[in-house]
């Protein structure tokens, strides 16, 4: 009765679709973590960072198109990963924490994740093409920003490498697939190669963003880090 | 014609709730007027503090279950209490900064009865048990966490005391009790006690919850205390 | 068949308040991207501080009444504004950086109109007088703060001259010519002109709001302008 073939293809792809959210969710978990031990907060301040960098930029999204409740406090899921991840960096960090690379890499997957899903989550809600290349962009990033301002520093995507614009420029796929009718799972894959390829390129080739020249000395905050 | 005495019974609970949560209002503003005035805010900054402390985590709860406009704008009461929180400190700080034992057992009270309300309404919206237990203690803790990230400063909910677990536990009570079908009255009274015993206790024997081991140093923004 | 007098009349109010609006956005931006040059952002982050700077107050304020999408994500021409406000301070840095009187001025037109049509919204969709008054307020001030907080910085608004009052003293004026009944288009104007005039006084005259009196030494975050 029902077209068995391409349910059981929907339903690999809703599955696909899921499992990797979920492992964007852990991986940015994960840097919440990391940042929240480094900072000796207590493990509730770890796993509140570990929540908190892994769905700010889903939940401010949500919040912005009009979807209440967001998604990370209607799918248990959410919470129990970042959990999960929080604990892990806690008990663990010693460990754990000389993986940098493993981590960049995990990180730069989960940007990818994230960017693709937050762009056609605004598309199906109805955004503007440009809107939703933009909300895309705020779901990969908007996590790390929560974390930094939470921590009192200045959000590292302001002043580091290509970060932001690789979640742009995947978002940005997303999105013209979707004005040329072009088919939203191939596109999406390719965003997020793109948006993938050109944060791991960034890292290994130290690609930075122009500064302004300014005639002025930098303010001490700037100097020091924060 | 009515059930006179159910009535009279209902119009006193709702009295009483929204008395407790004036009471709330007003002792949270306290603590965001106190920190203002301490890092020397003008009169409008140390008002702002006042509204944005004990407001804060009930307008991020009320976005997030979708309930706008949210009741700190929709009820006057919660604005002038506020604010006359807000003025008794600016007037009196001389006379009153030296009161902190009874702030501590006000700001106590605030907690237990913020926890348990935030509970008891996104129950009412329909929110799982789990997410109205976290967006109870929400709306305990994050009229802290707003007033911390104004000033600058990682919220002390992340590295102080027992204090969000206090207000998780007396959410999680009248969230198990909803589940189990207990009469909501008494629940919110036990989630209340809970949560205030709780945090009592961890002032009076100095309770910390554990923080990671690290082998390397604490940053500096860590040991000078921000 | 259409009264085309008054049709024109509307479309010409129209065009003039999206001109204003827009050039409010424009200085706005202005001053997100200058702070952020300041404190050496890539461009990215540069452009990034005038968005969050020329349309925080808009958005949050559309989250609390409920009107979702908030216009900066809904009107592309907000983001292009800010676009190019923030490329204009980042190519022109060191020419602009010496104009303060006019981005003084432009800043308090911002402000004036922000307020005005801040609380004109609030009261469409049905707030209460004092919080559309708060609102309004919010409107005008909000994206400084986002702005200072992205940068680890207390909000200027709370501890500088009369700025936020001013706001409020504008949307106040609104509010009242709406519970009065009176026309709306001449006290958005008289609004306007009161905010801007307080503002612009507040600077000429160096008025600053009174702080508290604390036996106590200011801490030093306060004292070096943090």
């Amino acid at each position: 009765m029902f077209p068995a073939v391409s349910l059981d293809v929907a339903a690999a792809l809703k599955t696909l679709v899921l499992t990797l959210d979920l492992v964007g969710t852990f991986v940015f978990a994960l840097s919440g973590a990391t940042a929240g031990v480094k900072r000796r907060l207590d493990i509730f301040g770890v796993l509140v960072l570990s929540f908190v960098a892994a769905n700010s930029g889903g939940i401010v999204r949500d919040l912005l198109i009009g979807a209440t409740p967001p998604a990370a406090i209607s799918d248990w899921r959410y919470l129990l990963v970042s959990v999960m991840a929080g604990l892990l960096i806690f008990f663990r960090y010693p460990k754990v924490r000389h993986l940098k690379n493993p981590v960049l890499v995990f990180d730069g997957a989960g940007l990818a994740l994230f960017c693709v899903a937050g762009a056609q989550k605004a598309l199906v809600f109805g955004l503007a093409p440009w809107a939703a290349a933009l909300l895309g962009m705020l779901t990969g990033v908007g996590g790390g920003v929560a974390r930094d301002v939470l921590l009192s520093q200045v959000p590292a995507v302001l002043r580091a490498e290509v970060y932001a614009v690789a979640a742009l420029a995947g978002a940005a796929v997303v999105v013209m697939g979707h004005v040329l009718g072009l088919p939203s799972g191939p596109m999406a894959a390719a965003g997020a190669v793109l948006c993938f390829g050109l944060r791991m390129a960034a890292i290994r080739c130290d690609w930075h963003l122009p500064v302004a020249r300014t005639p002025e000395e930098p303010e001490q905050e700037a100097r020091d880090g924060r």
